[in-house]
């Protein structure tokens, strides 16, 4: 049998950065748990638009299709801030979430123990907040019809059109369910149905999926007050489902909680492959970090925990991820930090490769 | 000359019980500053749908037009959660807000300093904490066509449509560029630019109206980031110029931030009229509360404060609001609390109507 395949995009940024080191990541689990991938490398974003005038290739999709999982690092930065819309860095982050079809958007955040002191917040407020976002990532304001702007009499208008049909909705709840059963046994749904339409529908919608699992509790919350309840509250919540533009919002939120976005990975997901697991792409959860680009200074936890989510999602090797992430935590407990870790006038940080190896090491 | 009027619209519950206290201060003001007002009550939310089957009567809508401001309480509650949402609680409120043209929502988030322990947020990230959101209030995915509920092959679509003008966008980002002139000079703009054309040409508007106000710096930044820069470190921040939606969540975790939601008081400002004073409503932040309702918890501050809001905005008595802001400020530095702003195992609390009597007192 073939090995599995990973088509491995690091974007722009930092992105090439963080991914060196879980190339190194990949290549300890071949030589000492037998674990082997087929690994490929293809360019994203302003990297792609640099080389072939977009920001993702047709033959870079053709073969994300194709892989069993895709690895990004993160798009965009300032050399690309005016260029047009179409061809934007996010374009091609945004065209692999729809063509792929990963309406799953998986967010954890979590607090580690070791950084509880490095949030904003007061410690007893996130010390072991655990919380998983399940955000709709290929429809709704991101993808609607009409969009654009017009001309209007003497002036121009700008529209986005919100949109989601039943289907699309049907589907995100039951993936948020299908987590919640394996977790705490409660779904939060936030939209804006006292506003807006498409949040009476997906209300309704997420009710009558809700259905299907007597045992999963569901509740409804108007996106603001989810905010603010995030803000002030965050462990009242165990999965939080909620649409595309919220869940951009929400979920960003949620990870500056717990003071360690340089910590944080994403799964997006989609329908079953012929092998039984999700089609799938996977990356940290924070951007290209223009302003440390190129000073060794990256966090690359948060794409090497995106990594051993590839390892549990997509792989089936729940135990290799689990083994990661202990080694994770063990070097965060025995102090390891790189700069984004420690407060102004912390000790002497370790490197982004350096945390690479020092992971390594604990494996 | 006749006194200037003033339309107080309780609505539903809490709302009735903070208005009640600042009736009091109203009365206070007439007796012993010899502000006298011409003061109307009149129904909206579930307590008009109660007695007219809508949420604004057609009648309360004429009178809104006439006054000189609007004083609402909060609207919305359980009773009415099974309505149908053209007749829902919230929609009187919108109604007066795209009928009188409000279309700047001010909505500060200020840490009081007796309060800075209060917040989840640690001490020294809110402690002096003074941002104004400036919240476009009239237009975007709130009011934009086409919406509804649509039959779509054999399942149903939710549609809403996010929509600005270019004058839409110029008219708040001005108001937002004033206010930052008389504070600190900076104006942060909130979009999604890198994902929805409408925040392009708000984007754009933004810089264009920026460049009649040389003195203040603007920045712009996707309103993911914002979320979390405001969850990071809020005090960045001066005037943030956003959207209607976005603002509706930007403004209530920026309002969570400084724990103190009973607090903070909004006004929404529209055009001037004939007197020369912008069209006005004044609310508090929060919402009806209905697990409060009739037990006399709620705290009265937030719409005592928007009535202070409406003595500097719409009756041009800024000493007299300073005044009232003082004798709160007083209050709470002596050490009077309602019962949101003690922890569970706080003193026993003052009363909704103590603390209208106490910040009387004070005054
Ligand atoms: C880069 C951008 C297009 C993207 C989004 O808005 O979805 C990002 O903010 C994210 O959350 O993954
Ligand atoms: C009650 C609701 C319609 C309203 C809104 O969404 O604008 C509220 O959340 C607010 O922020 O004033």
């Amino acid at each position: 049998m073939s090995n599995p395949s990973l088509l491995i995009l690091p974007g722009d940024g930092i992105g090439p950065e963080v991914m060196a080191e879980v190339r190194k990541i990949i290549t300890w689990f071949g030589d000492n748990r037998g674990l082997h991938f087929d690994v490929s490398e293809d360019l994203v974003g302003g990297a792609a638009y640099d080389k072939h005038g977009v920001p993702l290739a047709d033959e870079t999709m053709a073969k994300a299709q194709e892989v069993d999982a895709v690895l990004l690092g993160a798009v965009g930065g300032p050399a690309y801030d005016d260029l047009d819309f179409s061809v934007k860095p996010e374009r091609g982050l945004l065209r692999l979430r729809k063509e792929m079809d990963l309406f799953s958007n998986l967010r954890p955040a979590q607090c580690f123990d070791a950084l509880a002191d490095f949030s904003s917040l007061k410690k007893d407020i996130v010390a072991g907040l655990d919380i998983m976002i399940v955000r709709e990532l290929t429809s709704g304001v991101y993808f609607g019809e009409p969009r654009g702007i017009f001309e209007e009499g003497n002036e121009r208008v700008g529209i986005n059109t919100q949109r989601y049909t039943e289907s699309e909705i049907e589907r995100a709840a039951r993936s948020a369910f299908e987590l919640a059963m394996r977790r705490g046994k409660k779904v939060c749904s936030m939209e804006k149905a006292n506003v807006m339409e498409s949040g009476i529908l997906w209300r309704e919608v997420a009710t009558r999926v809700g259905k299907e699992y007597p045992e999963v509790e569901l509740s409804h919350m108007y996106a603001d007050n989810g905010a603010m309840q995030l803000v002030r509250a965050p462990k009242q919540f165990d999965v939080i489902l909620t649409d595309n533009l919220f869940g951009d919002i929400l979920s960003d939120c949620a990870a500056m909680l717990t003071g360690s976005l340089g910590m944080l990975p994403s799964a997006s997901l989609g329908a079953p492959m012929a092998n039984g697991r999700p089609k799938a792409m996977y990356e940290p959860v924070h951007g290209s970090a223009p302003d440390i680009t190129g000073q060794g200074k990256a966090n690359p936890i948060a794409c090497i925990l995106s990594f051993a989510m590839a390892l549990r999602y997509s792989f089936d090797q729940g135990d290799e991820a689990a083994r990661l992430e202990a080694a994770i935590e063990q070097v965060l407990s025995n102090g390891a930090r790189t700069a984004d870790l420690l407060g102004e006038e912390g000790a002497t940080p370790l490197s982004t490769s350096e945390m690479g190896d020092t992971i390594i090491v604990a494996l």
